[in-house]
């Protein structure tokens, strides 16, 4: 075993990774496989085929820039729905907003699901909250046969590659436009910009014209390539950073877990600058971007 | 040979790197071991004694970002000190405002400079510039004999390791506050948010109460560790984002390289965005910033 456990690259053009203390649990589910090492400086780390999809030294960044942000751009979200997010982080974050009377999360992997209740507690416990429903079953054909509007969105999923592709589709987009709310926010996963531009221009441009405010915004973690990574953002009518109360922030409850730390990566200051966008990817995607 | 070319971290914590083509240049200066390679996806890479300096990738992302900020934000920038920088890249920039009369860049390492002139001809060019007074020179001694003052110093320095140890700290930073003119900027290489902290607090804290504006910026590549990265800032009277004109932008010169992008990362809302701490970097730093 080496000294390292490593993500490289699907052309290989570049790896990176965390050293080891040991392997936790392997599983290959109907979907994917499923690994959790102990790092040394990075806590526990969760890899679906071999990616890393979190570590508990930085998974509250993800979550905090997938929940905040469209939350508290709405301003009074009632009914949000997670597709993915099996590891609970992002349903963790959603309920810290008391407003928020129903979470529904539909995550296609079990597996998953019981791995993190079972390894990374402070990640999953919200997957206890009364007002949370999880249903095991395939986002895709969830929303298809769906007829409750939701305030927010949330696409958690994986890369487009496996069992997440057609959560990057246009006709799934279609269905998530049918369950929004004429005040709600969609938001979903959005690769690298470094080396993910093309599935955000195909992001975009699948929802172009389909929504007032269409965009990206950005932030920067330990666990994805390169470290800068992307959410898409899409509304018919709140705008991000002209509909966003900074005030809104402080009235965000603490975590469930009563962890000693309101945000570690989300203000008010982020949640505007987030959507600055680097020059190679703000021109890039300008075509279609309104925000 | 491996397959990559990696980076370790000094305590081993993690590690990452580029697909490896060949091996192009390897000589041990009386100051560090330098190192150039060819990669698969990002080009020639730089290398000082095991650390990656820059990518051709993404080199000017770090460039553009330590020299248009304070140069943009200053407004007439006539005079300008690099310390270190030996690659060139930082002058290329510099040297694309028209009002920039005279650049002096003090690097201490000549072989660095000549490697880069051999290799890396589109980050070294401008150092053939008839404003630019290359001096090849300990920068702590250079800043503490200088008798000039300067609109902007930039400290382009490698990690606070080695040789480049004396420009993180406190008598370093006394010259050049004596340097700087009422007007004056001095920006530095800041180190990582999520692994430097400790060097931000103490580049900070030996500045406190002696600038009026002090913080931090951070921008993202693909060559430090971690991917986010940060530069200090501090002026005794213009503010990064009160000051900075927008309409300065379109003014600056394409490169001398005529490469047919006028900027990789930097744009006026990056300018001021890249001012938005995530909230474990802004609490930790708060003590002592005032921007």
């Amino acid at each position: 075993m080496s000294d390292y456990i490593l993500e490289k690259a699907p052309d290989a053009s570049y790896t990176f990774g965390f050293s080891l203390k040991k392997k936790i649990f392997e599983k290959q589910s109907e979907f994917q496989k499923i690994e959790i090492f102990e790092t040394s400086h990075h806590g526990k780390v969760l890899l679906h085929d071999g990616f890393f999809m979190l570590s508990e030294r930085d998974e509250a960044i993800y979550h905090e820039m997938i929940a905040h942000v469209p939350l508290l751009t709405h301003g009074d979200p009632r009914k949000v729905l997670i597709i993915g997010g099996g590891d609970g982080g992002t349903a963790r974050e959603v309920l810290r907003h008391d407003s928020v009377e129903a979470c529904t999360m539909v995550e296609i992997d079990g597996e998953v699901v019981e791995a993190c209740r079972k390894y990374f507690p402070e990640v999953s416990g919200a997957l206890s909250d009364p007002r949370l429903d999880l249903i095991i079953d395939d986002g895709v054909e969830y929303l298809k046969n769906c007829t409750s509007e939701f305030d927010v969105i949330i696409i958690d999923s994986t890369d487009p590659i496996g069992p997440a592709t057609p959560l990057f589709g246009e006709e799934f987009y279609g269905d998530v436009r049918r369950c929004l709310t004429e005040e709600g926010i969609v938001v979903a996963q959005g690769e690298s910009p470094f080396y993910g531009l093309l599935m955000q221009e195909k992001l975009l441009g699948m929802n172009a014209g389909k929504f007032k405010w269409l965009g990206m915004y950005n932030f920067s973690n330990l666990t994805y390539p390169g470290g800068l990574w992307s959410f898409f953002f899409a509304s018919q009518s709140k705008h991000p950073i002209l509909d966003f109360d900074p005030d809104g922030v402080s009235a965000i409850s603490p975590r469930s877990d009563n962890i000693n730390m309101p945000f570690q990566y989300y203000n008010s200051d982020i949640h505007s600058g987030s959507f600055s966008l680097p020059e190679f990817q703000r021109s890039r995607l300008s075509e279609w971007t309104s925000i």
